[in-house]
C-alpha cells in the first residue's frame, strides 16, 4: 500500500481504469461486495467487537460506541444499501446537452465520474460500505478515513470491498482505507491527484480541512436550523412540526436551532409549544419571549447575541419575537448557515415570499427541517450534505460523485476559419 | 462604498433583493445599462484615452495596452454583448426535479443565483460589462476587480451599470468596483458574503488566489494542451489542425503546448508540419522527433522532463513520438491539465478510446484545441473557463452563476412519524 502520496497516485489510476469500465462490471463488482461480504460476515463481527471492546475501555462516550456497534440488524441494512446503490440507474455517460457548432463539427456534453474522492468520516463502518459502493457505482475511485475507534472493522470492510474490485480484474485501489491523523494533513495537500474532500464531522473539523486545503470540499461546517411561526401559522401545527424539529434527534444538523415567532402569535403559541416540550428543552429567550413564557410559569434562560449563531446539537433552543415576515427573513439570511429553514403558515402568500428569499440549501413550508436528507428526499443514499452553493447543494446523493466533460468530434476544423474576414459563421444549433 | 467588508455585506444585500426581482426587471436593467453606455459614449472613450495615454507613459507593453484600447467597433461590440445577454433565455427559477415524498408533501429542486461572485480580471474593459451583464441577468451580485491600467475607464462603466441599477429601483451595490491587491487580499477572506470566486489572468495567480481562501474558485490555472497524430492520422488533416492550435493565437490557454506523435507516422508527418509552420515556431523535441526533423534540415532543440509540464503561451512548442495510443494518453493524464486535449486519426475505434480515457474538460477528434471557448461552444458569453472538476467544467457561461434550492411543502409533516415502529412510508414519487 506504501506512503499517502503512492496511494494517491495509484487511486488516480485506479480511477482512470475504473471511469472506462461499463456499468455492468461496475455493478458486478457490487455484487461481489454485497456476496463476500455476507460470506465474511463473522471475521467483520469478529473484528467490530475487538473495536468496541478497546473503545470501551478508552473511554469512549456511550453515544459513539453505539454508532460503532455492527448489530445484526445493521449487518444485514449494509448488505441491502450495497444492493440497493447496485440497483440505481447507471449516471455516467449519459448526454446533457450536443450542440451543432458548424456542419461536421458536434459538441456533446457527457457525464463523467469526477476523479478520486476523499471521504472522512466518524465512527461508523456502515458509512465506509455505503461511500465505497456509491464512489464504486460512479465509476470513481474513493480514499476512506474512518474513525479511529472502528479501526479493526473498517480494515476487514476495506480488505473484502478491494478483494471484490480485484476479482472482478479492477485494481483493487480504487478503493483505500488511510488511517493517522498525519495522513489526513497529507492527503489534502495532493491537489494533483484528489479531486474532491468529503469530510462528514464537526464544524471545527470542516472548517480545517476548507482553511488546510485547495482542493474543493463538499460538507457543511454549522447546521443552525430555523422554524419562522408566522402570524397566520396554525398552532396546533407549529407545536407539533417544532417539538419534531428540536427534540426528535437534537445531535444533528438538521435539528432546529433557533425558533423565530410573530409576536402577535407568540402569548398563544410559545406556552403551548412549552407544554409540549415538558421541560426537556432549554430555552433561551430574547426578553419579549421570555416575559410571555415566564408568566406562564415556564423556565427561560436570556438568550445573548452569541445564541443566534449556535448550533447547540443539544436539548437547547434559543427563541426570538419578530415583528413580521421580512425580519424573521433578515435574522435567518444573517445568523443562519443556509442549510435548512422553515416557515409555518396557512398564509400562502407569506410561505412565497419565505420559500424565495431565504438563502438556505433547503427552504421549507409547514413541515419539520428534519426532513433534510438524502434518505427521506428519496436519493438512495447519502454521499453528504452541503452548506456550500458550488457544486451541490443540501442532501447530496449520488450525482454529486459526478461531473461532465465536452467531447467535440470533427473532420480537421480549425479556427482560423472562424475568424477574420471573411470567417465561416457557427450554426450553434442545440440538438 | 466604504471599505471593503461594507461593501461585501451591501453586495450580499443587493443579492438578496435581485435573487427575487422577475426577470423583466432584471432584463429592463440590461436595457437600461445599453442606452446608458450608449448615451455616454464621449465620457468613457475619453476615460479610456487618459488610461492608454497613462499606460503607455508608464511602458505597458504594446500587446496589454491594445487590449486596454475602447476602439469604435469595441465599444459597439459591448453593446451587442449586453443585450444579446438580455435576449438570452431566463435560467432562474426553473423547476430541476420534483419528488412527492409522500401525500401532502412536495419536494421540488429550483435553479437560483450563486450570491455574491467575485471576478478579477485583467486590462480588458469590456470583461467588466460582460461580467456584470452576465451577473445582473442570472440574479447575482458582483464584485469586480478590474486592471489597474482601465482604471478609469473601469470608473466610469462601473458607475453607468450601478445607475442603471437604481434607475430600475434596485440597489446599485449588486455591482460594485474594488481597486487594489489590497482589496482583493481582504475579500478572498470574507466568505461569509463572497460566494465564488471568478479569477482571470495569470496561472501564479489563480494558484495564489486557490491558496488563500477557504471560498470556491472557478478558474484555470495551467493550459497544457496536447494534440496526438495517431498511427491512422490523415497527415494533410494532422498539419492544418496542428498549425492552427499552436499558431493561430498562441498566448491563450487553449493553444497547443505539446504534440505527440505516433512514431510510426512521424517520419512523414513531423517534416510536412515543421515545413507549415515555416521556421515561425521554436521545437523543442524527444530524441526520436529531434532526429526525423534534423535530417529534413529542420532546426530543433531538446526537450527536457520540465517542457511536457510547461505552458508557453508563446511560439514554442515540445514534440515526442510515442509507441501508441496509450502512451500518448497516460503522456497526456499525467503531464496535462485537463484543459483540452485532441486526437487526429481517422480511426474510429482509437478516437473514442482517447475521447473515453483522456481526463480533461474538452476532448476532440479532428479539431483544433483553439474551439475551446464559451462563444464557440455556442454558450453567449464565457464567464471562464474552469480545469476543475467540480461545479462548471471547461469554457462556462451563464450557467455556472447558477445553483438550485430544494423547496419542500408539507401540511406539518414531522419526521417522527416516519420513524420506529408503525413508521409511515415514503412514496419517493418522482414527477
Amino acid at each position: 500500500m506504501g506512503d499517502v502520496e503512492t496511494k494517491a497516485k495509484n487511486a488516480r489510476q485506479a480511477f482512470l481504469q475504473l471511469c472506462v469500465v461499463p456499468a455492468k462490471r461496475r455493478n458486478a463488482v457490487l455484487g461481489r461486495m454485497a456476496k463476500n461480504l455476507t460470506a465474511k460476515k463473522q471475521e467483520i463481527m469478529a473484528a467490530n467487537a475487538k473495536d468496541i471492546a478497546e473503545s470501551k475501555k478508552s473511554g469512549l462516550s456511550e453515544q459513539l460506541v453505539k454508532r460503532l456497534v455492527l448489530s445484526d440488524e445493521k449487518f444485514g441494512e449494509i448488505i441491502s444499501g450495497v444492493n440497493a446503490v447496485k440497483g440505481q440507474d447507471d449516471l455516467v455517460g449519459k448526454t446533457i446537452s450536443t450542440t451543432l457548432l458548424d456542419k461536421g463539427l458536434l459538441l456533446e456534453q457527457i457525464s463523467t465520474p469526477i476523479g478520486v474522492i476523499c471521504a472522512i468520516f466518524e465512527a461508523r463502518p456502515d458509512a465506509l460500505v455505503q461511500i465505497a459502493s456509491l464512489s464504486i457505482k460512479s465509476g470513481n475511485a474513493a480514499i476512506l478515513k474512518g474513525g479511529s475507534e472502528a479501526r479493526k472493522t473498517n480494515a476487514v470492510l476495506a480488505q473484502i470491498i478491494r478483494k471484490s474490485l480485484a476479482e472482478e480484474g479492477l485494481f483493487e485501489d480504487a478503493v483505500q482505507l488511510i488511517e493517522s491523523r498525519e495522513d489526513v494533513a497529507k492527503i489534502i495537500s495532493l491537489s494533483e491527484y484528489i479531486d474532491l474532500i468529503i469530510p462528514r464531522g464537526s464544524s471545527a473539523f470542516v472548517k480545517f480541512i476548507q482553511q488546510n486545503s485547495t482542493i474543493p470540499v463538499l460538507g457543511h461546517s454549522d447546521g443552525i436550523c430555523h422554524e419562522y411561526v408566522d402570524e397566520h401559522a396554525d398552532t396546533k401545527k407549529a407545536v407539533r412540526i417544532c417539538v419534531d424539529a428540536k427534540t426528535q434527534y437534537p445531535a444533528v444538523c438538521n435539528a432546529m436551532e433557533t425558533l423565530l415567532v410573530h409576536e402577535k402569535i407568540a402569548p398563544k403559541f410559545l406556552p403551548e409549544f412549552a407544554k409540549a416540550l415538558n421541560g426537556k428543552v432549554e430555552l433561551r429567550c430574547d426578553p419579549n419571549s421570555a416575559k410571555i413564557l415566564s408568566e406562564k410559569g415556564f423556565a427561560t434562560k436570556n438568550a445573548s447575541e452569541k445564541d443566534w449563531g449556535t448550533e447547540y446539537n443539544d436539548l437547547i433552543l434559543s427563541i426570538k419575537t419578530v415583528s413580521g415576515l421580512e425580519e424573521a427573513i433578515t435574522h435567518i439570511n444573517t445568523y443562519g448557515s443556509k442549510h435548512t429553514d422553515g416557515i409555518i403558515t396557512e398564509n400562502e402568500k407569506n410561505a412565497r415570499e419565505f420559500l424565495l428569499q431565504v438563502d438556505s440549501a433547503g427552504v421549507y413550508h409547514n413541515a419539520s427541517t428534519r426532513f433534510a436528507d438524502g434518505y427521506r428526499y428519496g436519493k438512495g443514499a447519502e454521499v453528504g450534505i452541503s452548506t456550500g452553493k458550488i457544486h451541490a447543494r443540501g442532501p447530496s446523493g449520488m450525482e454529486a460523485l459526478l461531473t461532465y466533460k465536452y467531447i467535440l468530434r470533427g473532420n480537421g476544423h480549425i479556427v482560423a476559419d472562424y475568424t477574420g474576414k471573411g470567417a465561416k459563421k457557427f450554426l450553434h444549433k442545440k440538438l
